[in-house]
């Protein structure tokens, strides 16, 4: 039997539409076109537009332009990192669970990919030696503030861990921190990026700080990969596009970017706050992760949930969940659901928890 | 000895940075925006922004948007139906010369690539045949209009006997048309696809038509596989940037990019003029062909010329020339030279040949 309840969707993690900045782009974008219309429209460098890189880099500390390109969105990045660097043979790790798109990316460059348990505070440190020992891996993914889909942030203390122990390895690490100036709560960690710059590449994304249809991702990282990449990058695209490079680089320049950081912990704080305060109200059984920013909640079914019939319930309930499977390297997980609650307002949050209470409870 | 002289660049095919659409960019901009911007600054579909795949599929016989995919530039189209149908094993024929990166993504694919000799009026179709019987390729590039870098138009005969042919033996086809409506003088000959719309992908972009920079390209082929470049785009860029796709609709909509097709026509022309008139009167003794469009007049040196010596005599006189190995997928052609226009003004075209004849004839 199908409800006629409205939809909840805790599928996709996509910003909220009221956040989308049509407005200030629409404004910012004819006298970008006036300053730079020249260099925009035409060929460029394939590491992106040089006034944004040189800003970019002005954010990490150590970097200077040769250590970053910006390429059509920080996914690209990823699979040209993923082209460059792996094929049959080569190991990754990942945190399990960890971002399917990316799992998808690793397996299609011919790579086999190992995941790390994932705990409240970051990978496991044993299990992740114990990894590095037996596989040697040539790239390790991880996203240490507010993972998707989990939501969890690692600790500084596994952070340093992590480097250190990747430094031995000689294992090159990538660092995907799109939600990184996302914090609603609790302090700043510092990025995985500080305890290592040789051997951690950052890559970032303005998706989720303008709008993902711009398509604006960055990476930082030693010259050597960088100019490797630019290379790779030129044989794919030539140049990355350069319009919404402009954009950014205006928003960047006059300090709209941090204003509108503000403007989105406003508008996704209370809703991270109605996913933890829903979950302890209705659905206090389950365990799930008390994030501190970004866009994921990921919660743990209670143990000997009949998950298929949960998901079934779910369904007739009119909620969309992501299948979990796709989170988890080597299968597993199925008692795993990812709460994306940007794009929710509170209400429709509670709603959504709500049922998710009522659908375990029935079955 | 280095001359002071002011150099002459015939290196790249770039558009001519006066025809640039800026001030027509910047005001559409804010209309695109404020019609779209909800859908422009989102998350889309990997076939890009839906308005304008339907417009490019009116263009096309027989097309609809089921058969059309819009991308960031038509040349990571080309990587991504590379990555898609090679591998190593497989082989791929383009004409000798062809645009150099096209054979640098095959080649990264893992292919095989080889050459079928081209002639003035097309690819050799006996060669041709030769190479589908001994190689069964996997997959035939070809730019029958204008072609890269050489200039060659192929005849309708030759179009339709080639589609024939890689018909029969199942190779799919990649024809490659950035500079089809760039036609000079002459006739229109009919697109290969017209001949075999199944068989057959289009591809084409705005690079030349708005700008490089915009970076929008799109391909048009059988729905099946249109369907797997739209999961192959998903999983490595998830969206394209639909910014400027929303900029480029609105310029297809409203019947400026057929006026403005008129006035690259009215620029480019006489820069084609230029080139083959000067080429006429300052170095008869080359061979080069009669091109009626496109961007490039491609030039045999006279048998026998020492060719590095003529390298090295045009760098003298700050000649800027395109190393000529690239275009060709298995070495020779040391004696072909590429000369791009449309970025010079006709007295630079003709200064620039006048200096290649005056250094042949000082060899």
């Amino acid at each position: 039997m199908k409800t006629d309840k409205q939809e909840v969707s805790f599928n996709r993690g996509v910003p909220a539409t009221q956040s989308l900045p049509k407005g200030k782009v629409s404004e910012v974008a004819a006298s970008v076109l006036d300053r730079y219309g020249d260099s925009l429209l035409q060929y460029g460098s394939s590491r992106g537009f040089a006034p944004l890189r040189k800003k970019l880099a002005d954010w990490y500390e150590g970097a200077t332009s040769d250590g970053v390109l910006v390429g059509n969105g920080s996914l690209q990045i990823l699979d040209m990192i993923a082209n460059l660097y792996l094929g049959p043979g080569d190991t990754v790790v990942v945190e399990k669970p960890t971002y399917d798109r990316a799992i998808t990316i690793f397996n299609r460059a011919g790579a086999e990919v190992r995941g790390v348990n994932l705990e409240q505070d970051g990978p496991d440190i044993e299990d992740l030696e114990d990894l590095l020992e037996t596989h040697d891996p040539t790239l390790l993914y991880t996203i240490p503030d507010f993972q998707n889909p989990t939501g969890i942030s690692a600790s500084t203390k596994k952070r340093e861990e992590l480097a250190e122990l990747t430094a031995e390895h000689g294992t090159l690490v990538v660092e995907d921190s799109p939600y990184r100036k996302l914090r609603y709560r609790g302090e700043e960690k510092p990025a995985l990026r500080s305890f290592d710059t040789e051997g951690v590449v950052q890559i970032s994304s303005f998706s989720k700080l303008v709008g993902p249809g711009i398509r604006v991702g960055w990476v930082v990282g030693n010259s050597e990969i960088i100019d490797e990449l630019a290379v790779y990058a030129e044989d794919t695209y030539i140049t990355p596009g350069l319009l919404s490079q402009g954009v950014v680089n205006h928003l960047v320049g006059e300090g709209w970017l941090e204003e509108n950081v503000e403007r989105l912990i406003g508008l996704y704080g209370p809703r991270l706050e109605a996913t933890l305060g829903s979950l302890e109200e209705y659905f206090p059984e389950a365990d799930w992760v008390r994030a501190q920013g970004g866009f994921f909640v990921g919660l743990w079914l209670p143990e000997n949930t009949e998950v298929n019939e949960f998901y079934n319930g779910a369904e007739k309930e009119n909620l969309i969940l992501s299948s979990p499977e796709g989170f988890f390297p080597d299968r597993g997980g199925e008692d795993f659901v990812r709460l994306p609650f940007p794009a929710l307002p509170p209400g429709r949050i509670e709603e959504g928890i709500k049922r998710l209470g009522r659908v375990w409870r029935s079955l």
